[in-house]
């Protein structure tokens, strides 16, 4: 039997379909989910589960793109790609070339608002919607979003704001009881309270028996009406606390069963001169056994066929340290904003569970906390990934480093992240944090320099950052006892009279491998691991510098406020005038794909730094020329 | 009659006094906040006058510094210093040398968090608790927070892990109805519809009549329970909306009588053992007339004795440039979040109300709800302070940058910020900002360039920054027709051999002076007004720079990231190898004096500037050298 999936082009072709057809359609959307990302991508399987039939119920209710329909976080935004156009793309979903794993605009007129953090979609829909009163035209504006963006603080600055305005609007609160793990706040007992609310359950089933007996035509004008007059009645906690925002409540509905879905949201749609919410409760994984019943571990599947790598990963390196490092200090406690899994902090907690604090999507909260624990002499680790710190920056400016105050920040995905692409790379964090005074800033260059990172980050006092990559580590021999390493020394690892290459974290292996690769061409390469990018090994780097000809400079962040500006700044100082080629991230946001292909297109790998030492030396330059045409034509565009 | 006030040294002063003695003290408080801001110093007058009786409550019922008090914004801990061992100083409040306007841990060990942002005093107390339950030891942790605070979406994260984790701690809600201008957000309406609530008037007058009747030794015991009831009975909407994130809800108390205070405080203390919230009516300039009837005006007064500039501030030139171009533009809206009077704004909603949109304290809502209106056509300027455009940053990152959305902001003070102090320096944001792909960032050398930018901010296309300063313009006249400046091109404004100024923005008048004096000692200065940090005028900075032998670049922005290093890149790039000085704001965070004094200390005068150009031409450095002893010292510190 020919799929129906097959016949959907674009959201539009779901009009002519039964309810039946509906849910066939949903099966076998379920059915390519699970086969491309188990048997070829990856991606993120279990919260596409969840929202197949509302997907389908948006879309089918909706007229996307003149309605704007919002994604928050946006990684479950397979089902759409699916439905409108992208479905013979879709098997190349995270791979280098193909479709992102996130709303992007440039991809689809359906992606109306790219996403990769939590918390942004009312604000975006708001924002639609104000637009929309202010030249006067006449289109939907809906946010989706998981129980779990209420946690960040900008999803209530936003319900606030347009609760305030009286923006014509729909929140649809995707309630699958858990955001990537289970959510931490007290506000979602307050949500989840309805699932086991005795009166919901009864007016539910007393409305679930009176509505069939409704006239048909008369059931959907009905249902706005119905709905509303179910929720006052059971004078839900969710119902009330939206109200106290300004938000008319309605639900909740069962998010997989596609009827009630859509009945729901044709009743709501007549109630969208006004802000108003529905609430419907879905369930992480459902339809794949295997998802429904680990939803955390299934949150994301990796791509088949990759051999599982020999080394640790420096996340696993990270948490297994923390812990080390709290079973010999007492000190020291752990925080992460809803990334338990995802920084390792999960094995931590299991270990010390009152140690270690999830603050939830609260990155701005996590770090202001920290920075209260540190005024007390205890010593906060913040597991928080480069992108995601950007949350908390200004309380790290005001809270921590302004105020001196002793908290460690391990950030994690610095630097090409791979996969997860432009909204996930770990390319500005050198740059946000060194232009703060009393900020320290390092980078292992394997993963033992990292337990001794951390461990140096402890024992310091003040405001402290250390960035390492995602993936694995080198597989070196890890020391048995941690120790410190001294502020602001780094080490050279190999003396050279040419040139010199000045490696800041995960590229100092690819730097050995061109010195080593130059030294068989004759050209003799210093290499030094820097280790901090603040306060810079002034001594080393300047003595390294001024017995050679030329320096390459390499580190995975952007140039602008980075560590080759550091080593210019340095330079400048020291009066040392040398040509100095910068491989840095460029002044592009980076797409999807594998963390190495990045590396050896923007010039970080063996081959490209030892380009880029000829290049010191007084060759023509062999990488970014490509990549400046691009900057030029971004800035053209306009 | 010797004043009370002159008799408390420390807060433990307080508890002698009868509550007759507590009110004389009120009042001899009062006196001297209006005595000090009126007539010496300016100051944030209201809204500490506003919390006089609630801070001699808060040091009466609770033993601070072993107690943890942390204020939110904390613009409000005047009363805090006249008590706590500060008044012999208080009349050097936000003066050269003098005491910080806002809290700081290094004035004080009452000073138990500074801050200077608005939602952070929940974070920072819940992680005081935590600390305090993680070292076993005992002290009481409180949060003071305004209303306004509220909508600062941290501030709810904070209420969502504190209540989760059933953290044994007090949140104390200042209600005065308004924060710096009125509230905007449903929220505000929520909380402040107790003041009219027929059920609060009549539950408070019966409770009022109910209490003088019991005996006196058991009504201190009771109040919690009594409080408790009250507020269940009455069902507020707050009660109900603070219980929603785990906090109970006690309250509301009139916040400027004192005996009904302390009763509170001491019932309330009773349920610190879990997360409580006691809510305090106040109003903003309390028992000083002009005050109570302006708050907004007299939110902060200015030092008298300053001659009014001839000049208008880069404040008012940007708000009547706005409401121009809104006059001219019907695709443009403005956005602040709670600054309608510091930016200026106000007076653009009177022209064009349904254009100008407060998005509450609210700061990375309000860039992503730009960026949303930018999805469709719509151009929104954000007029939002350098400092406070730290809380967006990640949206700016993503929602904007990324996206190449057509968003204009505008940073008002940007660079040394004078009276306020360390956190509100402008000091970050060409460093977090040039960081970002897509990001065009410029400065005006003065108010009438200023104008022509921020057009053509509106005409560009793609994410857009525009810095100035804080106060008075050069005084110039200004075009009357607006016109768009080239992207990227900045002007010789005069030609020299020997050395060239390159400026960025408010140091350029500085420059033209220096150039005219170093002239009359024979040297031949260029000066550029650089007008872009990015993209830079590579061919103008290049042509200039190759013609000479030693360059200044001045900033006023640090110079990790700053357009310094902007300038060391392109010169790296060119091959043009020559003495650069870079003038900067230091390494350091700023304390609070006049502009004028900090731009001469960090050598951006015409005085300082001059002696730059000798040190790039090759004599002996001439400042820096103590801002360096100073940065090492705070490195070595630890």
């Amino acid at each position: 039997m020919k799929r129906i999936l097959d016949r959907i082009n674009q959201p539009a072709d779901l009009q002519g379909l039964s309810v039946n057809e509906l849910k066939r359609l949903a099966q076998d959307i379920r059915d390519e989910l699970v086969h491309v990302t188990t048997n070829q991508t990856g991606g993120h399987l279990a919260s596409n589960l969840g929202v197949v039939e509302l997907t389908l119920a948006l879309h089918r209710a909706f007229n996307s793109p003149k309605d704007k329909i919002v994604w928050d976080v946006s990684h479950q935004v397979y089902v759409q790609k699916l439905i409108d156009g992208r479905r013979e793309r879709f098997n190349t979903i995270r791979t280098l070339g193909g479709l992102s794993g996130f709303a992007d605009r440039g991809e689809s007129a359906h992606d109306q608002f790219g996403a990769g953090h939590a918390g942004t979609a009312i604000s975006a829909a708001a924002g639609m919607a104000a637009a929309r009163d202010h030249t006067g035209e006449s289109y939907h504006c809906i946010a989706v979003l998981g129980d779990g963006a209420l946690t960040a603080g900008m999803a209530m600055e936003a319900l606030n704001h347009a609760g305030h305005m009286r923006t014509g609007m729909l929140v649809v609160l995707n309630d699958n009881g858990m955001s990537i793990s289970h959510n931490t706040g007290a506000l979602s007992t307050t949500v989840n309270r309805v699932r086991m609310d005795p009166i919901y359950q009864s007016v539910n089933q007393a409305a679930e028996s009176l509505l069939p007996s409704l006239p048909a035509g008369k059931r959907l004008l009905r249902t706005a009406a119905w709905l509303k007059s179910r929720a006052r009645a059971a004078m839900f906690a969710p119902a009330m606390f939206f109200e106290h925002f300004g938000f008319e409540y309605f639900g909740p509905v069962d998010g997989h069963n596609i009827e009630e879905l859509l009945q729901a949201l044709e009743g709501v749609k007549e109630a969208m001169d006004r802000p108003v919410l529905l609430h419907v409760l879905t369930q992480k994984g459902h339809g794949y056994p295997p998802a429904e019943a680990d939803p955390i571990k299934l949150h994301g599947v990796s791509a088949p066929g990759g051999a599982k790598p020999a080394a640790p990963s420096y996340s696993q390196v990270f948490a297994d340290t923390v812990t080390k490092i709290m079973e010999q200090d007492p000190r020291v406690v752990a925080i992460t904003a809803a990334m338990l899994e995802g920084t390792g902090l999960v094995r931590t907690q299991e270990a010390f569970p009152d140690r270690v604090y999830d603050a939830g999507i609260a990155e701005q909260h996590a770090v202001t906390f920290a920075a209260g624990l540190a005024t007390q002499g205890v010593v906060p680790v913040c597991g928080i990934y480069s992108t995601f710190l950007q949350r908390g920056f200004d309380q790290v400016v005001h809270d921590v480093a302004l105020q001196n105050l002793h908290v460690v920040f391990a950030m994690d995905r610095a630097g090409f992240v791979g996969d997860d692409g432009k909204t996930h790379q770990g390319a500005f964090d050198i740059s946000y944090l060194r232009a703060l005074p009393n900020m320290a800033i390092c980078a292992p260059k394997d993963e033992n320099e990292l337990q001794h990172l951390l461990y140096t980050g402890v024992q310091h006092r003040g405001p402290f950052a250390v960035r390492f990559p995602r993936g694995a580590g080198a597989g070196v021999a890890m020391d048995p006892v941690l120790k410190a390493l001294p502020l602001g020394k780094g080490e050279l690892l190999r003396a050279g009279t040419d040139a010199a290459i000045l490696a800041f974290g995960a590229p100092v292996p690819a730097a050995l491998a061109a010195a080593e690769a130059l030294a068989a061409q004759g050209i003799s390469c210093a290499v030094v691991n820097a280790r901090w990018a603040k306060p810079l090994d002034e001594t080393l780097l300047a003595s390294v510098c001024a017995g050679v000809r030329g320096i390459v400079t390499v580190e995975e962040n952007v140039l602008a406020g980075g560590f080759g500006d550091a080593v210019l700044e340095l330079l400048n100082r020291k009066a040392i005038r040398l040509p100095v080629v910068t491989r840095t991230m460029p002044d592009l946001y980076v797409d999807h794909g594998p963390q190495g292909h990045f590396r050896s297109v923007y010039g970080q790998d063996a081959a490209g730094l030892a380009a880029a030492v000829r290049e010191a030396l007084g060759a023509q330059p062999s990488v970014h020329a490509e990549v400046e045409r691009l900057i030029e034509e971004g800035f053209r565009r306009e």
